[in-house]
């Protein structure tokens, strides 16, 4: 007799922000592993603003979710049926389960999560995805030399408080833009960020003129739409770009493009998109050298764990949008 | 008794489209070199969509042009006086002389002009700045890897028919986005581009579809807008776009920005801007190996050269931003 399986599939293609009717709840028995395969039972859900894309009718990294198709997710779980060579009933892993109790994994892209590094919560953040987003954006893509500068937008989120910090420890100057003084409060007192920016006070452009008297070297972005053509105003020559998300224009129904482009021309400067799934060969070495920061109090990790349970995932998905989520915002599924 | 020397002075900086009441006709008499320097009678002037930059008050690569001064400008003329060690009475010398008869120079940015090479417009486009902006973007900057794909956009322009010209000698598949049925017959039939792509027609994107079915690693892009963001759908993994100028923005009083720009994360790519002073080191090798491509008959030099006179610069100027140039845009001053 399976379990029952509580499910969230995407009944629709949001426009703007995703509602109640995008979504389905459905509850159906668990699949039981074939061979090759096992079962794991959903313990902690990783919300990501890049989920708001993949449900985008869209050309892009991966195929949109299909309507009617379960959510995609990260996620961490415990193996709880195995006829898998490495994965035995009991272990911790963390994969693309989707937003669902129980998932089937053939175990592609399926990593042992190590509770002895960290909490299973911090190999969704510092430790997962998060973490190798924040670590190859910002040092493969970015290459901050130190003593540049180096702006983070989205800088008390997930990814942007772990580029940040990585910046700081790289010796540069890192300045974070960020919603509201406590978020402000929290990455320089807390992440040692050498200055804050809250856009929401509306001084964007003067803050970012007396911040970076000598320009931008590197711009972490995760926001996109007017923070950064004002941050494409003070790019310094031979400046990086990293592109790492838009969450500004997720929902935007008409979304806007950098306007000041051209100052990629004036300053001889680079803006490049990347995907930490192209580092998928250096995964290893990477949250190694994360965890020995964080062992080592280099690097903070937080993590914003909503114990709402898979109910309420439409409600807190939204709180990425709403600026709500300090960290890594998670969703733990009720025991 | 010195010559009398007629002059366009910037009046006013332009909103939108230059007119007549931001320019200044002026004539005075021409200026004797000092000491290291020489006077130059100039012959042709050459006439760039960079010079309406130049002409804002706004940051960029090159101070703005001051209001009340000589219009800058490259040009070529004839050393007519010369106090200067290495430039005599005779020399033909291409530099920033600006817009006016007569003009005097230290000889920095100066390059002497071999007219047993080419004629002297042709160092002004092919052998001059046009053709070294060209080499450096497409080769240094755009990277293109033989059998890749090559979009470049005002591909009937000075720059843009020649970045499309070294990326076919490299053997790439090269299509030219141009306006108008003849600039796209010339650009296939004559400078040998596999493909155009008349803008005009309103089919960009189903003509982008058809022309690049493997996507784009390579777009040289001198126009911006809606161009730019038709182009950023079908950039190819691991795309390179330059960005050489945005002509289509240049009058714009509401710019725009590339909406399509995440298209760079999906398709972990760089947009790149670049400056051909940056090179400066490396102009006599580039200038060889343009001259040996001549030469050969493997590039085609074109030059649209206007025989109005001085007087009749505000007018022709107009001509790059009305599409109604063929190559390169030259205003040949009066015997």
């Amino acid at each position: 007799m399976s379990a029952s399986n509580a499910q969230w599939r995407l009944a629709a293609r949001p426009v703007g922000l995703p509602k109640a009717s995008d979504w389905e709840y459905v509850e159906e028995p668990a699949l039981e592993p074939g061979d090759g395969q096992f079962q794991v039972e959903v313990e902690y859900l990783s919300l990501d603003p890049a989920m708001r894309g993949w449900m985008n009718e869209a050309r892009s990294y991966v195929p949109p979710v299909g309507i009617g198709e379960v959510m995609r997710a990260g996620a961490i779980g415990r193996v709880t049926e195995s006829r898998h060579p490495h994965h035995a009933v009991g272990d911790r892993v963390s994969g693309m389960f989707g937003v669902q109790r129980y998932a089937v994994s053939d175990g592609r892209g399926v990593r042992t999560v190590d509770t002895s590094l960290a909490p299973a919560p911090v190999h969704l953040g510092l430790l997962g995805m998060t973490g190798l987003t924040a670590y190859f954006g910002i040092l493969d893509v970015g290459r901050p030399q130190p003593g540049q500068t180096v702006v983070v937008s989205g800088a008390a989120g997930a990814v942007g408080s772990v580029a940040g910090q990585i910046a700081r420890l790289k010796g540069c100057r890192t300045i974070g833009i960020a919603g509201g003084p406590e978020k402000c409060r929290w990455i320089v007192e807390e992440l040692g960020f050498d200055a804050a920016i809250d856009y929401k006070r509306g001084e964007l452009r003067s803050e970012l003129r007396r911040h970076t008297p000598d320009g931008i070297d590197v711009y972490f972005d995760n926001v996109g739409g007017e923070t950064l053509d004002e941050v494409l105003r003070r790019i310094a020559r031979g400046a990086r770009v990293v592109i790492c998300g838009a969450i500004s224009q997720y929902n935007a129904t008409e979304p806007c493009g950098p306007v000041n482009y051209m100052q990629l021309l004036v300053q001889r400067a680079t803006m490049t998109g990347f995907l930490v799934f192209d580092f998928a060969e250096r995964y290893d070495e990477a949250i190694a050298e994360l965890a020995g920061w964080l062992r080592a109090g280099q690097l903070q990790s937080r993590e914003d764990v909503v114990p709402g349970g898979l109910e309420q995932f439409p409600e807190v998905f939204l709180r990425l949008f709403r600026g709500a989520n300090t960290g890594k915002l998670i969703l733990k599924l009720a025991e």
